[in-house]
Order: C-alpha cells, then structure tokens, then sequence
C-alpha cells in the first residue's frame, strides 16, 4: 500500500483558513513520489464559469512534492478540485479522493467566506446529557410528578417502545448534573450539551409548552444558572437544544392556535391538512399529533422565534444563563412542507441572530440523513454526522449476527430474536437495522458524504457513536474491545466528538428511547471501568495532540477488517490504525519522514501499546496484524 | 455479461411522467432473475425526513421480476432511491446504478412536479446554424459590409483563432437559410435553431448592439418572418438565441450607462470593478471589454428583458415571428457574480415569462460544466449536455494521437504539432485538451452526471457531438467510421439531438471559431455523401422507433472499445451496439425476451447492417466483434 496525492481541507493545504470573499488563497497538493504527476492544474467555477490554473512546484519534502496554485474565492462559497496529468492521461483529485473519470462539481473542496464557527467549537469535546436520565439532586424528591408522568425509581427498566415510553419520569434535574460535573471533568470533556429543558408532557421534552421558563421540574430557571456558572467556572460551554420544526400541542401558541382561528397565533402553525372525514386539520411532525408543525412563512413566528428583542432564541444566550450555543432539533425538516422550502433562509435568520446576541455563539443542526446543500452557507455551522460518520463506523464494527434470517433482512419468527441477535436498527431508519460492512463500504461512504461539504463544516460536525435518539455503541458492537475500537475514530477522525452520557461507562440500549438509560451512579461496580478508561485516555489524546484537533485526514488503508489513516498538521502527524479483527499485517511504503515538530520519538506509539514504528531498511513500515485494536503512533 | 435491475426515469418504470405536487405515483424496478434480491424498498426524503416503504412484486415477465412502490410527490422534486435486499446485505440502486456502500441522495430518481417542457421539444431533431456561415441569398451580394468586417469569399479559411477571428465578414442571411430548408429536409430535422440574430459588431452577434430588430446584414425583421413561416408551413420549430449574461458594449443600454452616471441604464450593468490605475471599470465576460455582463439584481433589467408587455423575450416569440423558444447564451454565468446569486431567479423568471407568452416555448440553458442544481426546477426546460454526452464521447472516440507528448500534456516543439497531431481541444477548457477515454470511463462519466438530473431534464437536455464553440466531431475522432459511431450515439442515446450544420457533410474544424466553416453548398463533390447519408438514416431511425424517442436507457456491457445498451418502451425495444474498434465478440445472458411489441421481427437489425440476433439454445447472444461500429437491433 503506498500513498495518494493528497489535498484537504486542513492548514497544512490551505493555510488561510478564514478566506474573505475576493481573495485569492494558495492552495497546496502533496504528490508522494511514484504516482505519476508530471503536471497539476486546478480547476475553479468562479462566477459559473470553468477556469484552470497550473500549479508550480513549491518545494520537495522528502519523497513528496508540494505543488501549489492559487484560487479566488469569488463566490461565497467556492469550489475548485485538481487535475494531475501523467504519462498516461489525467486524473482528477477531488474531495473524495483521487479518480480516473470526469466528475460533477459536487466533490470539489469548497473554501467558504462566511464568518467561521467561533473559535471554541474546533476543540471542544462534547457530553450529551438527556436531563431525565442524568442525575437527581435531593430536591427532586420534593416535586410532585406531572400529570402525564409514569414515576419511575433509577433502577426501572427503560421501555424502549410503546405508549409508555414517554410518560416514563426518572426525575433527573439540573442540579444533578451541577453536582456531577466531576465525572465530565474526570472523563475529559469541555462542553455540556443539554437535550430541551422547556416544560413539556414527555421525559424528552421535544414537545415544548413554552420556552419562556426552564422547566420547574429540572429545577426551574435558577437551576440553569446554577448549573451554567458551575459549568463556567471550569471554562467549559453550556449548549440547549431548540425545536424550530414543532412545538408540543400544550405549547400556548398552539392552543391559542386551536381555539380561535383568528388568533395571531393561527399563522404559526399549518392549519390546511385535509383528513379522511374533509375536516382539516394541522401539520405535525411525521403525523404525531402532539407535535404541531412550525410554518416558517409567518413573519410572526420569525419575529417570536427568532428576531423580536426578547426571543426565545436570544433569551437564554444571554445572562445569567448564557447558553453558548444552540443545537437545532430536526433542521433537516425545518421549513420544509410541501412546496415550502424555508429551510436555509432560517438557517440564516438563526445564525444571524445568534450571532448578534453573542458573537461566539454556535448553532449546530441536527440532521439525520444526507445534509448537503444544508451546510456551507451562513446557516448552521455544522450538523450531526450520523451519515458520514455514525452508520459507516456501526456498520463496520457491529457485532456478527448469529441469526440467519437477520442477512436476509427476513423478521424473527414467533419466538422473536435469538438473544442478543435482534437487527440492530440504525438512526438512519434503514429497513433490517445496521448491516456489516467491509472497510472498503465504509471509506468509500465516508468519502462520499465528507466531500459533499466543507472541510470546515465537516470539521465542526459533531462526531457520535450514539445518541438519545439511537442504539447505544455497546450494544452495536457487543464488546468493550469493539467499542474501543470505535471510540478510537470518535477521538481521532476530523470532526467534534461528542459522547452520549453513559456511553463511557459501557452502558447498553437497543434503540433511541431504550437507550435513554439512567446513569448508575449508585451501582459503580456496574460501571465499564475499562471502558471508561479508554474514553479518558482518548480523549486526552485528543486534546494533547494538535494533529488530532486540527490535522488533515489521509486515508492509507483499507481493507475488510482494517482502517489507516495520518492526521497531518504542521506541528506532528499521526498515523492511526483501527482494526476490528485480526488479520494479516500491513505493510506501508511511502510514509511522510517521521521526526516532525512535535514532542516524543518519531514512530512512539501513543496509544494502544504497540511497540514503536521501525521502518525496515527499504523504507516500508509494518503495522501489527492483532485485532480488535486501536492504535495511535507519533511520526 | 448479466443485467442488473434496473430503474430509470422513463415511463415503462414511472407511468406517471407529469406528476403532481401531493400526488402519490407507482414507480417500477425490473430485476433480473438470478441478482439476489428478495425484498425491495423505496427510500423517499419527503419535507427532508428519510422514509422507507416496502415493494411489491407487481408481474414477472420472462426472466425479470418487477417491483413496485409507491412514492408521493411531496415537494416540486421528490427523490427516491431503492434499496435491493439480497441474502448476503443490501445495495443501492439510484440513478448511477446499484451501489453497494451508503451513498447521498445527489444521485437519487427525481419526480418534477414543475410543469413539464414543450410536448414537442421531447421530439425534435434539432439543426443549428450559425447565420454567417451558412448560406448567402442574391441579396446579399448588395450589402455593404459593417465597419468592423472583414470581407470574406465563401471560400476564405475559417481563422481560429486571432484578432481577425471575429471580424471575418462572410454574408451568410436568413434569406439564404430559407432557401436551403430542403437541406434540412432532406437530413431529417424537424427544428431550426439560429445562433444570434441582432445586430452587433462581430460575426457571432454574442456582442448585441441591441435587441429590437433582426440584424440587417441579415435581412433585418422581414427576412426572419420569411423563415419563420416557411420553417412553419413544413411542421417545423425556430430556435433564437438570447444573451442573458451580457451585451456588447454597442448596445444602447450599454452606451447610455457608460455615458452617464445617473443613467436609468447604469443598473443594468456593474461599474464597480477596481482596475490597477484605481479607476472603476466595469464587469465583463472573462474580462473581455466588448462583453459588459448584465446584473440581474437590477429590476429594471427584469423589466426590459422580460417582464414589460413589449420586452425583447416576448417580442420575438410573438407574430409575426413566433420562434419556439430561445436557447439561452452562457445561462452558467447569467446572474453570478460574487456574492449575487440570482441564477435561479432569472431562470424562472424567463420561464414564466415565455410560458406566458407561449404556452409551448421552449427555454434552453447553455451550461458549459456540471449543470447540476441549475435544472429541475421551474427555469431552464434543459441544457447543452456537453459534461455528460458531448465530452465523454469524444473522449472514448477521439482519433489516436501518434505526438508523443500529447498524452503527457506537454506542449510542441517550435515546429509545431505534427499534422493532425495536435491536442483536441474541447468545450469544457480542460488543459491538455480531448484524452482518449475507455468506454468504462466514459459510462462512468455518463451515469455520474445523469443521475444528478430529473430523467426529464435529462431527456429534454441537448445532446450535440459539437456546435459552433467547439471542435467538430469530424476533427476530434478523424474519420467517417468513428463519426457514425458517434451519429450512432446522438441519434440513439436519451435527449435532444442537435446536428451543427456541416457536419453531416463531414465539416472539419480544430476549435469552435474554427469550427465556424461555410457550408460548401458549391463545391458538392467535396461533401461527405456517405456521412450524411449516415446521418440521415440515424435520424429516420430516431424518428420510426418510439424507444428511441421515448424509451429509457438501460446499459448493457461497457469494455474498453464497446458499449451495449437497450432503450426500452412499452411499444418496443431497441439494442444498440456501439464499438470504437474491433475486438472479441460480446456474448449477454438475459436479455429481454425478443418479440415485443412493434414493427418487425424480433432481432431484425435496423440500422448498421449486422445478421439478425439469435440467441443460441443457452438464451445467450453474441454481438459481432469487428469495428469500429454502430448496430442497432429490435428484440
């Protein structure tokens, strides 16, 4: 296996990483020796219109040459890939990598004008916390479940489906997670984000009644303010979680809605829907009633939201509570009914005033299938990767399946699943649940979805093995081995990770509401101590290693069972292998000289315990064949 | 060679082809027996959420199964793609094929709600003509040439490149294309399409000098309404020719704004572009002063380019000319310009403009690179498919260069190329020019850029082996043999065919100024009269076979000098065999039952000359391996 001419995103291939409109940026391909590269042009589509530049070369670097040309960002967002000719033809080098036929504009890199994410976000690691389930503090033993609520002690079982699902009230508050923040802090992380703390009439509270008020049964506003200084005083940030798609149906501009058609609140909502008896009804989110559909035509509904003085959206970014961000439920339907499509104009209102209300303030999207044409503009900074990054990394480390009906994607018969055997469904909602796959399906996924968008939105997507709305990682792959392997990529891909609260200690979930596990905070001999070590370790890794946080992505290897990669970054490079079984050593020739910048020995392993890179006498470089395992060396 | 299941756009696998908005259409997937699919889904993104719904099988017909679903068209462009579950996982089928890694939704079906093209656009052969170069009447002899001509005898070399370029003056009128209308009869077309007719300073009238009269040296107004009706009175389309994206800088609005800064014309254009000395000057096309660009933001542009009752759109398509339509010039840069983004808007602007005027108005879109995002919606009815037709053919097709240095992409000595050695250049600008391509490539090139379309703008886009800014087909693959390989393709393959006039007379021309050659109507034993009769029997064929109009488009085989493809109707399909050169037979299993409905035997060839197909007692067939050659067989 040797190396491609390479160019991504990152600062070691374009060092001006916050391009203005009208400048003209260099932009560098690194051709390793042997790949037959007599010439590079690059190609932009400035203005609408194809134009091609040649490249010169700006220096050797050990067996790589660094070609470099210059781009114009004309347009705000611009797009340019490379064309490499050698002794027999062309080839052009886009964000998917290198390919031997000509291809649409869609895998160009892209260098985008708008204002970045702030600052913050590139390195931030992330706990999701579903405040339900998280911690109870001794006041949550004095409030009185709500009516809808089916109270729940920590130790009941989580019913992942059926009508109880989510009525089921476990009583976790603010305070129990300010009174926790030790175990984040243990753990590694920096940012808090909260799913929604409006009141509601479900545990997820997706259903909001209001966004005037925290909820009082998490402890009301005070609460929030508790918990956002102690989060502040560790110089950590503090992300909500907003509906812009739907409020519940006990929210009062529904039920002003409802009752009077006059009501300034009629235009908020869709009102048009036709039902089986010719009376009309209302939008909602995938036809769950108690979930009201937002119409985002309605001035009112933007000026509420959004732009009014006093919003919801600029309220709680501001003090004393100060969220720093917002993390936008189901953006990939918001806006969108029909023959409205307002989804990116919101995007841009959102942005926008968030931006007025905080200027480091981050607005991240959620969004559950392909979210391209959806980022890259001055909307969402980046959204949840569960397409380029969640199923690909399930499906290749899930556990086999033992049932033989589960290939065929045929149903369990009437003695349900062998244990353990059950599909394991995917977020994605993919008939038959999550399917194994070879590493060469995952890459190529991978590649396919990161080249759709921005190396900047693709580096401040949020990176998940999971999340309230998913299986859990252990139960996807089984073992704790697996999981290691998986939150290996989670700490070293591009990308924020963000950890499902739980996850660290090995907790299990079949499904999004099954996974809503309660923390076993009193049950430590329960706990994955193994597991939560890894985390810790990982994550540490991460935040000691500039690579990792800010280093390009080159793909080395693939193969059914095992996955290489270098992060590059002017200041050290890594090389990473994931394997999630044993299988025949690999042997990599090409390799960038190692002794870059950086602390440590070139070649020491710094994490996964394998002995050091030693090159062999002709250069090539062999990796251990053992698996599962996740290994980390210095270069 | 097997068929994999198979989906396209056309109406054997959707019924349905002007669906509307909230309608719910069948949709089919023929598979092939013996492709391991047992259960069949269609995935939908309706209002941006993820859907799967189940198929079923509707028939089986010979070998094949067919599935179907059900899809609503719940906005102005739905996407579908099926997933294909077989014992051992699942693959993708969209609209490049079946895939086996999880892909985005770019390459997914596309149902367009939007109100489809002209039914008679999906019909039409279409016959381009640039006026200068095509016929003199006797009144031409009386004009006196412009200030900026360069007289020129019929038979004065075509200069390709250089200031005269632009300047050669040769006489060609609309009179003179009345005359030769029997011409065109004769070769089949049914569709005149007229490169600019204005009055400018150049040979190609790109540079307007305004829109309110047919140029003089052309016949002015009188001599259009001559050719207008007598394309009319034998059935027959007239095409214009619009330059959305800039005028020349003779126009008047262009001479007003320059001449006054309070102008009610400065906002047609922008003055703000900074030049070295400081003084603003103005934006133009690729920089080229004669070519001030139009700046859409201006609505007061709107208004006399379209929208007032006496706008030049309208005027045109009014009696007592009535053209059909227009093709729109440089549609990829009209309304792009930094951060102005108003492409979409104008395209459909123009459209409800024409619409307006003429029911049946066709709107074209001159698009020189990835069209994607530009079609589909309620603007351009299609484009000039040069990325996805025009440059793969030629790639696969182009005569053998014996100058070394050409596939290195180096440039000739100071002796200049050997003869006929020098590179190809084509359209799309890129460096090196024309490389020869295998067929694989150019499938895969083909299939990329189609599945990024509707099969509707797919189809109603124009398919052109070259045109008055390119190279002509004769000169890119060398001989008559590759060019009825080529014919073959644009008179059998999906969308529009559009013949440059000349060559199916066996025109040459190494660039597209070059390509501007008189057509020699007095110098008859210089024609080509086996190309054109070439073309006229491919076009006759298009014309008598509905699949060829109408059919979809499903591949068969592709190797390195062959392509096999089947266009399937409900009233008849067809087998195409294209090969480069000779080369061993290709033998298929599973070809549709022969026998269908239509004219014929089954396995009659209809065009190329080979023996009837039959299939050996396996069902296998082998098609003949000598070429280069094009066959087309009725199954």
């Amino acid at each position: 296996m040797s190396l491609s001419p390479h160019h991504d995103g990152s600062a070691l291939y374009v060092p001006e990483q916050e391009p203005a409109l009208g400048q003209t940026v260099p932009v560098f391909v690194r051709v390793p020796e042997g790949t037959d590269v007599r010439q590079v042009h690059v190609r932009t589509t400035g203005d609408g219109e194809p134009r091609f530049v040649e490249a010169t070369v700006d220096r050797r670097d050990g067996p790589d040459v660094w070609w470099r040309a210059d781009v114009e960002v004309r347009n705000p967002v611009s797009n340019y890939r490379f064309m490499l000719t050698g002794t027999t033809g062309y080839r052009w080098l886009n964000a998917a990598g290198p390919v031997d036929h000509d291809v649409p504009d869609h895998g160009d890199f892209k260098l985008v004008s708008h204002a970045p994410p702030p600052a913050w976000a590139r390195d931030a690691l992330i706990y999701q916390i579903f405040p339900d389930r998280f911690a109870r503090s001794a006041a949550a033993d004095g409030r009185t479940p709500p009516d809808w609520a089916i109270p729940c002690d920590w130790d009941t079982p989580v019913i992942g489906h059926g009508p109880e699902t989510p009525r089921q009230f476990y009583g976790g508050d603010l305070d129990g997670i300010t009174e926790r923040l030790d175990h984040l802090d243990r753990l590694g992380v920096n940012t808090v984000y909260l799913t929604p703390i409006f009141p509601a009439r479900s545990n997820h509270r997706y259903d909001a009644a209001g966004f005037d008020t925290v909820d009082p049964l998490l402890g009301g506003d005070a609460a929030l303010v508790r918990l956002a200084d102690a989060v502040r005083a560790r110089g950590w940030r503090l992300l909500g979680d907003i509906t812009s798609n739907h409020t519940g149906d006990a929210h009062e501009w529904f039920t002003r809605a409802l009752a009077d058609v006059d009501a300034p609140e009629r235009e908020l909502y869709y009102f048009d829907v036709a039902t089986g008896d010719g009376e009309p009804t209302y939008e909602s989110w995938n036809g769950v009633r108690s979930l009201p559909k937002l119409n985002w035509g309605s001035a009112e509904l933007r000026r509420r939201f959004a732009t009014a003085p006093d919003s919801l959206l600029r309220r709680w970014l501001r003090p004393p509570y100060g969220l720093d961000g917002w993390r936008v439920d189901v953006a990939n339907m918001t806006g969108r009914r029909g023959a409205d499509a307002y989804t990116h104009e919101v995007a841009r209102l959102l942005r926008a005033v968030v931006a007025q209300t905080r200027a480091d303030g981050l607005l991240l999207a959620e969004h559950g299938h392909d979210h391209t044409g959806d980022l890259d503009s001055d909307g969402w900074h980046g959204t949840m990767n569960y397409v380029g990054f969640t199923d690909p990394v399930w499906s290749w480390l899930r556990r086999e399946n033992s049932a033989p009906g589960d290939a065929a994607g045929q149903r369990p018969g009437a003695g349900g699943w062998p244990d353990g055997d059950a599909p394991v469904p995917n977020f994605l909602g993919t008939p038959g649940g999550v399917r194994r796959r070879d590493a060469h399906a995952v890459l190529a996924t991978m590649n396919s979805f990161r080249s759709l968008i921005s190396w900047r939105s693709y580096t401040h997507s949020w990176q998940l093995l999971g999340s309230h709305d998913s299986a859990r990682i252990r139960t996807v792959v089984g073992d704790a081995a697996r999981q290691e392997v998986a939150a290996g990529l989670l700490a070293t891909m591009p990308g924020t990770p963000v950890v499902f609260a739980g996850d660290e200690l090995g907790l299990t979930g079949g499904n999004g509401e099954g996974s809503r596990t309660p923390m076993p905070w009193h049950r430590p001999q329960s706990w994955d101590v193994g597991t939560f070590a890894t985390y810790r370790a990982l994550l540490a890794l991460r935040r000691d290693t500039p690579a990792l946080r800010h280093g390009g992505l080159r793909w080395v290897h693939a193969d059914a069972d095992t996955l290489v990669f270098l992060r590059e970054a002017a200041d050290g490079t890594v090389l990473v292998l994931a394997r999630r079984a044993a299988g025949p050593p690999v042997r990599l020739t090409g390799l960038p000289a190692t002794g870059s910048a950086g602390s440590g020995p070139a070649g020491e392993n710094v994490y996964g315990g394998a002995p050091a890179l030693r090159p062999a006498a002709d250069g090539g470089t062999t990796l251990p064949g053992d698996g599962p395992t996740f290994q980390v060396w210095r270069l």
